[in-house]
């Protein structure tokens, strides 16, 4: 009879602080992405190439979510772009609170496009709004096929899939047809991308779909 | 003021049934493995290679956990042990509550080993304890070996540390031996295992392990 209303009110307080979230990154014309995938299956790497992809039109930012560490904050950095490293501590999921914090260390009038990093977990972050606009998960082709069957709540609640490392297609055994039809049973509609971040393959598709989504018009490059 | 004490109470109820549990087990002499890793590092390809490895001479029984879905208990049934799956909704690792209700559905009295499959995720299953005897963590080789600074809590809980995955290292920028150095910093004295499901590469030296911690003597076979 306690713990219910407990956690709710935990959830509408977040869902509270998330709209004030979303009010300001809207005020600053910025497009937030909040990046959520198991551990190891490319979310830095991704922000990474697509920020490399980006340089000259587009401005990122970025905010880490990690239990521990700045490994990548540090990576983010050097790329040249703002980031923020959110530390966590015990906690399996950022919640709206956190990405407030970091909103304000962040320049947001400068920038066209903002990627939260969640916690490398497929089952938390699913219940939390941020502020964000989109939200988009990795699966990658080492974690199997078999990952929308046992966790069905993160594969719905997505605006994108992005599966990443098809590199090491040709050494497992990964029905990608049956992969992304059950994807799609779950979430029709859903944005279905098939990548590389090793050696670029797909990307293209990837970053097309990201630009179509901003909000203000991106500065171009002159060259 | 509110929160932290809740946390508490939760956590030392997890402790008192947790302590049942192992009492339980110890009764009927069953070696309980708590099992962890990422989704999709392989915790039921450890378990499958394991229990047709020992057939014919230790009596394994499984509980499988995931949010969703009967998949891996279909498997498992399907190689002729008893299993219970545990399907935690939107939990995200099991708890001694939950495996109470489990250990009540099988024959323990019949088994020499009992592998508890814990829900695919780094952070939150560290902190519940079961009733296990032993905790051993899965980490495949396309997570990357940054891992052991983002998830240092799991890391530095476990006895045993199961690499797998280690026929991808020729795909793959993996530092085995930076990697062992971390996790052997986090935690020294565990035991470290390499292994490949998929040919059976270092599966016997974690067979021994494994087997020389068994509470009662195993039924040798007579082949």
């Amino acid at each position: 009879m306690v713990k219910i209303p407990v956690v709710e009110n935990i959830l509408s307080a977040n869902e509270r602080i998330a709209a004030e979230n979303e009010r300001t990154l809207d005020d600053s014309g910025v497009l937030a992405v909040n990046i959520m995938s198991s551990p190891g299956a490319g979310k830095t790497s991704l922000i990474g190439s697509t920020i490399m992809a980006l340089t000259n039109h587009t401005r990122v930012g970025v905010i880490e979510g990690d239990v521990a560490s700045r490994i990548d904050a540090d990576y983010i950095e050097s790329l040249g772009v703002p980031v923020v490293q959110i530390n966590t501590g015990s906690a399996c999921h950022l919640d709206a609170n956190m990405v407030q914090l970091a909103l304000a260390q962040l320049p947001l009038h400068d920038l066209d496009l903002l990627f939260i990093e969640n916690v490398g977990n497929l089952i938390c972050p699913t219940a939390f709004a941020l502020g964000e606009r989109l939200k988009v998960m990795i699966s990658s082709v080492p974690e199997g096929d078999d990952k929308p069957y046992k966790y069905p709540a993160m594969f719905a609640a997505v605006d994108g899939v992005v599966v990443n490392k098809i590199d090491l297609l040709p050494h497992l055994e990964f029905g990608m047809e049956g992969f992304r039809n059950l994807i799609e049973g779950l979430n029709p509609g859903v944005q279905f991308f098939q990548i590389s971040c090793k050696n670029g393959e797909g990307i293209q598709g990837w970053l097309d779909w990201l630009l179509s989504k901003l909000t203000k018009e991106p500065l171009r490059a002159t060259m």
